[in-house]
């Protein structure tokens, strides 16, 4: 006869049942098939309700570590492999949950590489308000989900958007909405097939390559020159698809001209399964003159793909971003991947669609431009009226949230980098946005060193010929202006430490 | 001399004249390197100011179509190709927006196969105060990047439910929240790599096939009998990972008893690239009973990758899942992986974060438990008390927010859902949810009827013997009680029709 301590004041009787008996069965205690005693008996013996068994006993039925034959009784299940059981389940308790978290980016005292939104100026109470009336009004549309491109309305409101905006025409069933700009390169990997090959711009945004590296396709680079990628290292990659940001590239701040930006289409339309993706990330915050037009706009072969985000013009903490397919590849996403549910919440749909429909966005984008339009006014004002007075040059076309700073030195911008952060501020090297394994593809290599030169040689000729001078990076969009004058000091003493 | 009719009062000057210029120059009217009239001359010419010259100069300068030389004057820029150009420029007028959108899914009149949540349901006023107080008091938290896994608020209120609700001792660290499943299967290949195979049950959830080809991996299906996935498909697929739902298998409804839990990890622990992935989608919907514990609980060699979502316990529109990994594999997607961005809005996992820890989420679980038992009492009742009675029978284990129900026809299951479709009621048929093609991979090919048969047969032995049954997946989240009173008569009448 089976007979368990049952003692466990804060656990029900027939639980502590259920687990005993369990126990026995996965550690082998109990055999297979071997007879359990009967409830009756069982009950007797430990001086309980016979219900209390039934219980415990129905448990272990539902889960299947007991079996029972109508007017016999109940046996043990033959559970399998009990030898590799018992050891899985000892060696349980022997695991410590040893997680590495990745490496926290560190904390400066005056960060001028943190590129995130100032919460001052987010339009909290509006949103709020579209939010709130969104919950009351359309609670149908709330609880329906999303076709795969993401709901109508703001796919109409973005495409209208884009019209007065970007001069685009554009039809909303081509916008693709997506949590994020990253999420939709994955997106298209898989609406293009694992198989083409991608080319990406050096320098250029890391993640970018991260994230064609993960979904095990092949990417190579081409370097940019001051009107953009170069085009001959473009040809000889041997690259199916472009990854470039025309508008504004990231980092070096370049618009490229209407050639460059022909002689990019002349080679999508040279093969078939040729494709440009246009990244216009931050195409909101052009401060002065007309927008360029997209390439997406003067393309009449259908082979680019526009792609942008609300990270910039809202925040990257809303997961908003869309595509904007050329026709024949709306057609093959709504044939391959219409199984899809969009990954961005109804809510947030809904609310996002009448901030746009409202006109909320439209002022709030203008708001915002005249805001980081004197934000960076009064940067390069106490720049210059710093220590770095004739140190400096800054490099901008009136657009985006950051600019390129050149400072006068000896040393390396890495090692001023280093000392920068040491001493608690944070800015980075232009040439940390290199990517060195130039030749991952078929372009021919070259260190990191000789294209970073290669770029900043023509983009700064009158400058660069006497002085050495290093390039970094400084965003505006979140810095503390009553901090820089303290933060221009250091970096002054950091260029001129030997 | 340049002259142009400026007629469009609705256009400025300027604009005008740069629209004309550029045109000229794409068409190549005006030839590369030839020499533009003065502002002054060309400003006479057509009676207007210098300025409105200067502006549209500067604007084809800042556009590349232009370049001047300083004291000499301005000239076309060599926009390169121009024959490829003119015909891509030509081409533009004539594309129609032809977008064949997915074919919408039918309106039944009585649709039993809706699996949505009725919007009565859902806790708009509780959720809306809560997103109120998020944006009242979390300013700052709400424009701070979440990491990669998720706001730690959120994955540690996750962590507390799996403790009291599945009995699952997981740290917030290991928990991974992305914008729904389907995202995060993508992301789990990234973490394992493309050349990993998956092994699906047949039948199952279609879409978890639709993923995996998409991404380009290879997959193979295993048959589910009476218990779930069969050990010996399982093995013959040659796979490495194993996709699974064994508390409440779809569209089975089978919860897989111990023993096979069991064989399944044995099966994992076999060879060190094995791992299951254990989709535990709608595990807060059992009524009766203890929940069982989950693979994952009982797994001690970290093989078992947890899957949920809140999308059947709170609404497929908010998309919000997670996955809990195992240490050593939450360590390689911190190493891997933790450049992404989490793909949930921070918006809503603080909102959903404060429903949970605020003790809404249990009630509401709870709340909607009872709910969906009610009705799914009812719903038998009204099945069993109309002209079907004695012809169905239905399968079901307390769970979940569907059953099968097996009708007595001499049709075959397609023809039924046919006719019913064709007289507005919508269901769905099991067979619809094989696979065909089972030897996609390794396993042994059988076609879906067989399969089917294998599973039906050993699943309803009594009752299969001398009637013929087919069966079919009723879903009673969002059904109208009223109505089906009426779709009994319609299927009653649809399957004695000869």
């Amino acid at each position: 006869m089976l007979t368990y301590l049952l003692e466990d004041e804060s656990t029900p009787l027939y639980r502590q049942i259920y687990e005993n008996i369990k126990n026995d069965i996965v550690k082998g205690n109990l055999t297979p098939n071997s007879k359990l005693p009967s409830k009756r008996s069982f009950a007797r013996n430990h001086s309980i309700s016979t219900i209390t068994i039934q219980n415990a006993y129905d448990q272990l039925i539902s889960e299947g570590y007991v079996y029972s034959i109508p007017k016999k009784g109940y046996y043990v299940s033959d559970i399998g492999n009990p030898g590799k059981v018992k050891r899985s389940i000892n060696i349980e308790s022997h695991i410590s949950l040893d997680i590495k978290l990745p490496k926290a980016p560190p904390l400066y005292e005056i960060d001028l590489s943190n590129n995130t939104i100032c919460p001052d100026n987010f339009p909290f109470s509006t949103w709020a308000k579209l939010m709130r009336s969104t919950m009351t009004d359309n609670k149908n549309g709330l609880m329906t989900l999303a076709p795969t491109g993401g709901i109508y309305e703001l796919r109409k409101g973005i495409a209208e958007h884009l019209k007065s905006f970007r001069g685009m025409l554009v039809d909303p069933d081509q916008v693709i909405i997506g949590a994020g700009t990253e999420y939709l390169y994955g997106l298209l990997i898989q609406l293009l097939g694992h198989g083409q090959s991608y080319c990406l711009e050096n320098p250029g945004y890391k993640k970018i390559a991260d994230i064609y590296r993960e979904n095990g396709v092949i990417y190579t680079f081409a370097n940019v020159d001051c009107d953009g990628i170069v085009i001959d290292d473009l040809k000889k990659s041997g690259a199916d698809l472009v990854h470039i940001s025309p508008n504004h590239h990231f980092p070096t701040g370049i618009t490229m001209p209407a050639s460059r930006r022909y002689q990019v289409l002349a080679w999508a339309n040279e093969a078939p399964a040729r494709y440009i993706i246009e990244d216009d990330y931050d195409s909101e915050f052009r401060s002065s003159g007309r927008p360029i037009p997209t390439l997406f706009s003067i393309d009449g072969m259908e082979k680019v793909i526009y792609m942008n985000t609300f990270s910039k013009s809202l925040s990257p903490t809303i997961r908003i971003s869309y595509m904007i397919l050329p026709v024949h590849l709306a057609n093959l996403f709504y044939e391959k991947l219409s199984f899809y549910s969009c990954t961005v919440s109804n809510f947030e749909q809904y609310t996002l669609s009448a901030f746009i429909e409202g006109g909320y966005f439209e002022k709030y984008i203008n708001r915002m431009r005249m805001h980081y339009q004197r934000q960076r006014k009064k940067v390069i004002e106490i720049i210059e009226s710093s220590s770095l007075k004739g140190l400096f040059r800054i490099i901008e076309n009136d657009s985006g949230l950051h600019f390129l700073i050149g400072l006068t030195t000896n040393l390396s911008d890495l090692e001023i980098s280093k000392r920068l952060s040491q001493r608690g501020i944070g800015l980075q090297a232009l040439s940390e946005y290199y990517f060195d394994s130039v030749s991952q593809g078929a372009t021919d290599h070259r260190g990191r060193q000789s294209c970073h030169q290669n770029f900043i040689c023509e983009f700064s000729t009158e400058l660069y010929d006497k002085r050495e001078m290093r390039y970094f990076i400084l965003n505006y969009s979140n810095i503390d202006l009553d901090k820089l004058p303290k933060a221009c000091e250091i970096i002054h003493e950091c260029i001129n430490d030997k």
